[in-house]
């Protein structure tokens, strides 16, 4: 069953940051949200990471034992109403994916690693629906604890987005050790932040903006601090930023920082932040700011709800990327029936994924399977699978990308390659939407809208079990002997695929 | 110094085929080819390849014997001046780099893979060097030992390319094992056939031609068969092509075909060919096909003789992918320009490549170093080596493809991965290339024509050296900082680049 608006009063998001976990929960009333209760825990997960990009074991205790409060709080909202989003120290981690399903079981609701540039899409979503609708075009610069996201976006809309590999927590860690506070050290950290800023600097101010507003914990601390001292009303300005820069390095050390409206947690990770926000503010010319208080999770919310009332933003994505990679519109929606039809017949199968979730796969995977032939026709599910893992998906999570990226790659040709590098076997919702893409794309390769042969694939003791007229295979010389290959094709990593009539 | 026509009176193609081995010289007068001397060697390398498509040791020497007499023919000849290709045997066999070291010392010239729908651009070119200008689309289709090549183009240009893998000597060996003719075979063989033309039937019916033109020794043997026994002048016919496996089952074997016309080399092959060559009859609705002497081998030498006249396709097809892929020219041509001054303070360093080819390999990576953003910006350096490495490049080899992959891939970024993978270490020219490409887009990460400083790039006895004014770097931190970083990369794969002014 499709899910409506109003099975679920209660929606959540969780985000899973490299400073701090949050959890955000709303009610949704006429379309609406309303934010009704949130939690906050400095995890500092950035913190717990090594030379070699490995969580400390303090590092992931703290984040289990931080989701296991989070899921405390959760208990009882049905799947549809949670999402949990992770960013950047889940990005770099080399041993996220043992810490993940650790941390799966502790939320109890799945958690999804999304990649830089889909972060700086939905707090954009986040930060544009909490503020007043305006017709110009607004800069937004999140400083996260391991990444930096930068977006300029008019309305609702984001029309540049970059994810910048520098956050408050590892450059305070990084450029001020033991907490010491100089004006050397301020200087490198800033020297570091403008080289990555450069990169993306030219087409941001190209792209130009009427307003620049700072998302995240470090700009609402910088926008209060400068309030407090009474240089503005609130707003981050170039004079706050140098004072409160002279005022640290006077200090000299993080732990003796004591500025009225920061905390403790916030302060530890001020320094790095300050030079960050410096160099964005040298770097495109900004000369004020303002902080909002909304940015990821809120967007996470939005997302949801916009999924709930069939605004989905990866129907827009899936749309666009046939455009751009050419595909051919009437062979996708053949082959998308097809497998549509199949799933239904097999609905009884699935284990992990409800029907939608299943056809949502299919459709997306028969829509792009053949976006590789914009690079070379050969082994072109092998690119296709390439753009799907590598390409900015505005909505999808990095796990679906990969699933997609899976099946794409599976639908033709052996499987005895994915079998091992992508544990095909041991996930059978996964084998048998592979299976039956392979079987819609086989049946579709003439091209042509030709009646195809009624099909009914089942599940046997022994295996799967495909049944087809035979009078109908006798005139079709080709797809049987395809059919017969692809039996063998499933032999050869183990697996029984059998043809009655 | 640029290579003019009148500098190589004699060119030479060499095509190493799944089947024979084939020499072509040609001499230059007046900017046309006068084919002069031609060698041809059955080697049927592709009936070495093991169900694990590893070439035994008997083939491999038969492929060295003959290079070598190959070789002493083509002894005194410049290196410019030869062309050496490689197919499907090549591609497809899982030793080949190693026979490749012994093969291109036995020829004593180098010998380069190239892609399948690249075999066919050439084959294109060959064969319509050879025929009488005409307005109107011809196909062309080239059963070669391994692949078969499907062509459909109009005066010299080739509209549709397809390679497909299915070849006269794979298909002799795999549907008549020791030799057996029978009914039941040619319909195994023909079905497979079909199954693979079908993927590309759609298209090229839609696209269409008038006249249909088989290449290679299957296609030549075929109509002059057909001619000897009366049912046409020399044209391959639909009937002839039936007669033709009447007359094969009732031999019954192989090794008894006895027809005037065929050798014996080209009747162990025969069968499977007829089966390949019925089936494209059926899939594309051919009534009638003649038969042209020139293929590939002809096509090498019409591009060799293009390339010292300054009409290198290789060129055009980098321009496609920049307007393709949406590349800034202006930073591709700034970056190009300041390589090719670091690389002509340099040339003396210089052992395995010239100046020319050097100058040629930093031109096409500058231009083509930022495709990957196409698919997304972070790791664009790795996207766009994927392209290069995967795409469809007319006029490139598999070999020349890789070597800018690697220059791409390297532009940015720790140099620690490649490294291991690529041998990046003891290939000299290949790593000053990297670091010229690395200079460069580092001194315009800004991507503006700013004025750069001048830079002297020179190797010591400990490392590279650059020198570079020190005021300037003064006044350009962020630089200096990216400097330092790009010392640090190269330190960490054990080399020096130190810094001087």
């Amino acid at each position: 069953m499709p899910t409506k608006k109003s099975d679920f009063p209660e929606i959540a998001a969780v985000d899973l940051g490299s400073n701090s976990f949050r959890l955000q929960l709303a009610r949704v009333a006429d379309g609406h949200l309303i934010f009704h209760d949130s939690l906050r825990e400095a995890v500092r997960l950035g913190a717990g990471l090594d030379a070699k990009n490995n969580l400390s074991i303090d590092a992931q205790q703290r984040a289990i034992d931080c989701l296991k409060r989070f899921g405390e709080r959760l208990r009882g909202l049905p799947p549809q109403a949670v999402r949990a989003v992770a960013t950047n120290t889940f990005r770099v981690a080399r041993n996220a994916p043992n810490l993940m399903a650790e941390a799966q079981a502790a939320l109890g609701f799945p958690i999804e690693i999304i990649a830089g540039r889909e972060e700086a899409r939905m707090i954009f979503v986040g930060v544009s629906h909490s503020l007043p609708p305006v017709t110009h075009k607004r800069l937004v610069i999140d400083i996260g604890g391991g990444s930096t996201e930068f977006i300029i976006g008019q309305d609702l809309e984001p029309i540049e987005m970059e994810s910048l590999y520098m956050g408050c927590v590892s450059y305070s860690l990084r450029y001020f050790p033991e907490g010491k506070l100089n004006a050397d050290a301020f200087e490198q950290a800033r020297i570091a932040a403008a080289a990555e800023i450069q990169s993306i600097r030219k087409h941001f101010v190209a792209e130009g903006w009427e307003e620049a507003v700072g998302s995240s914990g470090t700009a609402k601390a910088l926008g209060e601090i400068i309030r407090l001292s009474g240089l503005s009303e609130g707003e981050i300005t170039r004079e706050g930023l140098e004072f409160l820069r002279q005022h640290l390095i006077k200090v000299k050390d993080i732990k003796k920082i004591e500025l009225p409206g920061l905390s403790a947690d916030r302060a530890a990770v001020l320094p790095g932040g300050l030079a960050i926000m410096t160099a964005a503010f040298d770097a495109l010319k900004i000369e004020r700011m303002t902080a909002a208080s909304s940015a990821l999770r809120e967007g996470v919310l939005y997302e949801l709800l916009g999924r709930l009332h069939d605004r989905d933003i990866r129907e827009v994505t899936v749309s666009s990327f046939m455009r751009r990679y050419h595909v051919e519109p009437d062979q996708a929606e053949r082959v998308r029936d097809m497998a549509l039809r199949l799933l239904s017949q097999c609905t009884g199968l699935l284990q992990q994924w409800d029907e939608d979730t299943a056809a949502q796969y299919l459709t997306w995977a028969a829509r792009l399977h053949e976006i590789g032939v914009s690079i070379a026709h050969a082994a072109y599910h092998k690119h296709s699978a390439y753009i799907v893992e590598n390409a900015d998906m505005p909505g999808f999570s990095n796990m679906e990308q990969e699933t997609l990226g899976l099946l794409v790659r599976a639908h033709r040709r052996s499987l005895a390659k994915l079998d091992t590098s992508l544990s095909l076997v041991g996930n059978q919702d996964r084998l048998l939407l592979v299976l039956i893409l392979r079987l819609a794309v086989l049946f579709h390769r003439n091209r042509q809208p030709d009646n195809r042969p009624d099909l009914v694939l089942s599940i046997t003791k022994t295996g799967y079990q495909l049944e087809i007229d035979s009078d109908w295979l006798k005139e079709n010389p080709l797809t049987e002997a395809e059919l017969l290959n692809e039996v063998a094709y499933w032999k050869e990593v183990g697996l029984s695929l059998s043809l009655g009539s």
